[in-house]
């Protein structure tokens, strides 16, 4: 099952996604919010549209898409989780996964404008495989983490270098600016996914490709990271966790190259199609 | 006004405090949540209690306190703001704000227990005072910063120091643990404050005091970091600002010292009241 959100910003409706055909299942009566991961709502909605089928309304192509995901408690990422990407960084490759939050404040849909904030002269790109916690996960032990995934989303984890890195303290200034999560097209449940340590990923900037890695590189795993992550906190039905980016951003090259208005960052993933935003400068 | 929320965990029901007498407002019909406060429910809640004077329920002393305000979209808290914090840390004080984000899953009443995590050793405390938001903020300046001021909360900003400096990449995962953001006992608005830079903050374990510092020594000011954290991100109403510890934190002591099960640690800011958490080891 894929499941979308569409409709103006703050005011998405409910969606699935067939073959290319967009669908309406407002009538199912739930956004795709805590409650509905907490409460089978993945399960309740599959019978749903099976009893529905032939007779859902279909969402206009001109719908703008909202994220898949209502805005969820956290969105968590994992740092340095491609060797490659480590590297072009400058950085060791970790030994235990690299945590850090993004603010849920910088949630968008796949194909809304990237602003860059006021005073910003180092806004970056990251595609990254996304997964949505479908339970209440707490000490999880990895054999049993696929039992706490309601599915995958594409997300351009974007990021300003200076905000991140020179500006002191954590990454926290430079992760969470306003529209700085991009997600979907859709939510993908791990059915639809194939092999996910088999994914190809990329990213392309006014059509040059800058990203053209693969989830093979990953060094930390997803079932890894979930029961990593749970060790220090509870993760709770439709948090996300971003799984790192592989190498490609901006900053790592020579000079490095950042986004300015106009530019057009166009990714995708395996199995979880593609998203577009178009750069702005912060408007008061 | 002094807003607070009882009742068990996840089940809370608003309140306000009267002197030391405890009232119910359930018949208001909102929780102190980012609708509550987006929709001037301060101005409200006033105009419900004086309408309602001498015939609002008490609530008994018995209740537990959950936190003053529902889950709200993010907790920020700045880093190293008193200069003999940073000292004692062996960190420089910092030149603009150190900010990090801790985990809105860790959010618990000023009374609840401090769950010290599984393979936690250096459990630590930090008393400090936490700013409520009134109303969305973005690129706010630091002369308007007080028109965005919902209220104040003492908050204890429980770090474990291994997870949070040793264990690789940002602060999040010493920050972030259930149980690690007691709060309250209440919000009082900024009419109940007093002179804000001038608040004594203080903590003891097992009676014995480790913390006794006062606002006037913040690095940053509150309307100063209000100003600074909206360049970064728009912050919603009834998102929490942790506004940073003074010194005499466990791991500032020589040797350091970590909190255990069984230790009890209160705390207090003037004009704020007081809290009080007993530690307990986790248990599955």
């Amino acid at each position: 099952m894929k499941l979308l959100r569409y409709g103006p910003p703050g005011q998405e409706k409910p969606g699935i996604l067939q073959g290319d055909q967009r669908y309406d299942v407002s009538t199912f009566g739930e956004d795709y919010n805590e409650a509905f991961f907490e409460n089978d709502g993945l399960e309740r909605l599959a019978e749903f549209v099976a009893a529905n089928a032939g007779n859902l309304p279909v969402v206009a192509a001109s719908e703008r898409l909202g994220p898949p995901v209502a805005r969820p408690s956290k969105i968590l990422c994992i740092g340095l989780n491609y060797s490659d990407h480590a590297r072009e960084m400058n950085l060791a490759a970790p030994t235990e996964p690299v945590l850090f939050m993004k603010s849920t404040t910088a949630l968008v849909g796949p194909f809304d404008d990237i602003i860059i904030p006021k005073n910003s002269v180092k806004t970056d790109w990251e595609v990254e495989l996304a997964v949505v916690i479908g339970k209440r996960a707490s000490y999880v032990a990895e054999a049993d983490a696929a039992n706490y995934i309601a599915g995958y989303m594409l997300h351009n984890d974007v990021s300003e270098r200076e905000f991140q890195m020179e500006r002191g303290g954590t990454w926290t200034k430079g992760k969470g600016c306003d529209t700085f999560a991009p997600m979907g097209p859709f939510l993908a449940t791990p059915d639809e996914m194939g092999d996910v340590n088999n994914l190809r990923l990329w990213l392309t900037v006014n059509g040059q490709t800058m990203q053209d890695g693969n989830t093979a590189n990953l060094i930390f795993n997803v079932p890894f990271i979930i029961s990593y992550v749970s060790q220090f906190m509870t993760l709770l039905p439709g948090d996300v966790i971003s799984t790192g980016t592989p190498a490609g951003v901006g900053s790592g090259f020579k000079p490095p190259v950042y986004l300015k208005p106009g530019d057009v960052v166009e990714l995708g993933i395996d199995n979880l199609g593609s998203s577009r935003q178009v750069l702005k400068a912060y408007q008061a």
